[in-house]
């Protein structure tokens, strides 16, 4: 099953594709049964937000060895290889939909780049999880992009700007529930040319155990995304429109729009 | 004004604080205007939630220069000084209102300690706010603590279970819209005993700093909260109650649990 996330009437519905269809529910299927609105959708019309806004958004970093080497290649203190499962985190405010522009802001220096993530959807209140539980509280999966400003990055004391700078966590294009993510192929497309593909699940720690560990301090809840990390980075401009394809759940699709020059805009 | 969350018949709903008692209201006054249900409850009797649940939980570190010049003396990295004013993020997952319990869990080793933050509370939509957008945009002020696990916060890559563990993140009693936050005093006290007095507004960057800085590249919702750091931070044990007074907006007050060690529970 899909569920996606549209907006209908100025508001968010959540929605279940069914082929070219969206079939528009009422409530929240992360929140136990819901009944069809009988509004049907053409997909291909419809506004795909983002298909779920977390009560809470975490994101692991450095999940995949070839990241890993990457990373410390590129001069990343070897004290920051991960040891154990321990989540981090995003902002809600930097989410946005399948289809919609990511915005490169006018003053960013350096390389800017995507990441396509396996992103876990929670569907149930959690707390101190065996693997078991772990897995089958996952809801569905979904697909993260982690854009990403280096140069802030590095710079800053925290991840405000270089990762949660407005339409840099575009997530979509639905959530799909019947697929084995972790046997899946992870592909990055610029422009359609394939410029990542990785296995989805050669990951250090795999969801199950970060939830496991997360949860032995913390309560997960409904709506609660986990994204998993990338393998493999690549840089964006604006014109580019980029693709994170995993296989068995869909394509999240962006164009790369650069920010409207400050001397050029009205103060919103 | 005072604007509290409790629960009532089981659900979390809006209350005006009047005197002794609890006026509900109909909707979210961070979102508009509401009216009264005509419900009526005792302040004293009600169970007070953290009177927002925020769409993005902002909080900023060492943004007094006590707090900075102790952190230096600890040994934290002189690289570690803030030189702009850059937001950080807790987890929703960690939030307590006054009167419940902070519960220390059983493997906390070390210095277990509260801090006591002015929260402000973001009242508008806004991007690229002047300061004086950004003081407009305050819809009003409540009390945080900040209670932290430092050996993990030390040895953990994330601030996830340091700073994000179930109740370690007690916010209330209520938000006070008419009080001039930042020419107040902030007073940590455990069981009575004075433990930490500073002047509330004795910042590095204040929370206007803060919210234009960050609307740059970010928009803020209603409902988000920043967190302003804290100038002092005490121990903690099972047993205490953790006051956190500032003049003008009231007091949080939270008493400290040990978590039930594993082999003592159901496994939940």
């Amino acid at each position: 099953m899909r569920i996606c996330r549209v907006e209908h009437d100025g508001r968010p519905a959540f929605g279940r594709v069914e082929g070219e269809d969206v079939v528009l529910l009422d409530g929240s299927p992360l929140e136990g049964a819901v009944r069809e609105t009988g509004t049907v959708l053409a997909l291909g019309a419809a506004t795909l937000l983002p298909p779920v806004v977390p009560p809470v958004f975490y994101a692991v970093g450095l999940n995949y060895k070839g990241h890993l080497e990457h990373a410390l290649a590129k001069g990343y203190p070897a004290a920051a290889v991960p040891e154990r499962p321990e989540v981090g985190y995003r902002a809600n405010n930097a989410l946005t939909g399948h289809g919609s522009p990511i915005v490169k802001p006018a003053d960013v220096e350096g390389r800017f780049e995507a990441e396509g993530e396996l992103v876990a959807v929670i569907g149930r209140r959690l707390r101190r999880a065996t693997r078991e539980e772990a897995r089958e509280a996952v809801f569905g999966w979904t697909i993260g992009n982690d854009v990403s400003a280096r140069a802030w990055q590095h710079a800053d004391r925290s991840f405000w700007r270089s990762k949660n700078s407005d339409t840099f966590k575009p997530m979509g294009p639905w959530i799909e529930t019947g697929v084995d993510a972790l046997a899946q192929t992870t592909t990055v497309r610029v422009n359609g040319a394939v410029r990542a593909s990785f296995p989805t699940g050669a990951m250090i720690f795999d969801p199950f155990e970060y939830i496991a560990a997360a949860t032995e301090y913390l309560t997960m809840h409904p709506g609660d995304v986990l994204w998993m990390g990338a393998d493999g980075t690549c840089q964006l401009e604006p014109g580019d429109t980029v693709d994170i394809e995993i296989s068995g759940i869909g394509v999240l699709s962006n164009p790369v729009h650069a920010e409207t020059p400050p001397d050029e805009r009205q103060r919103r």
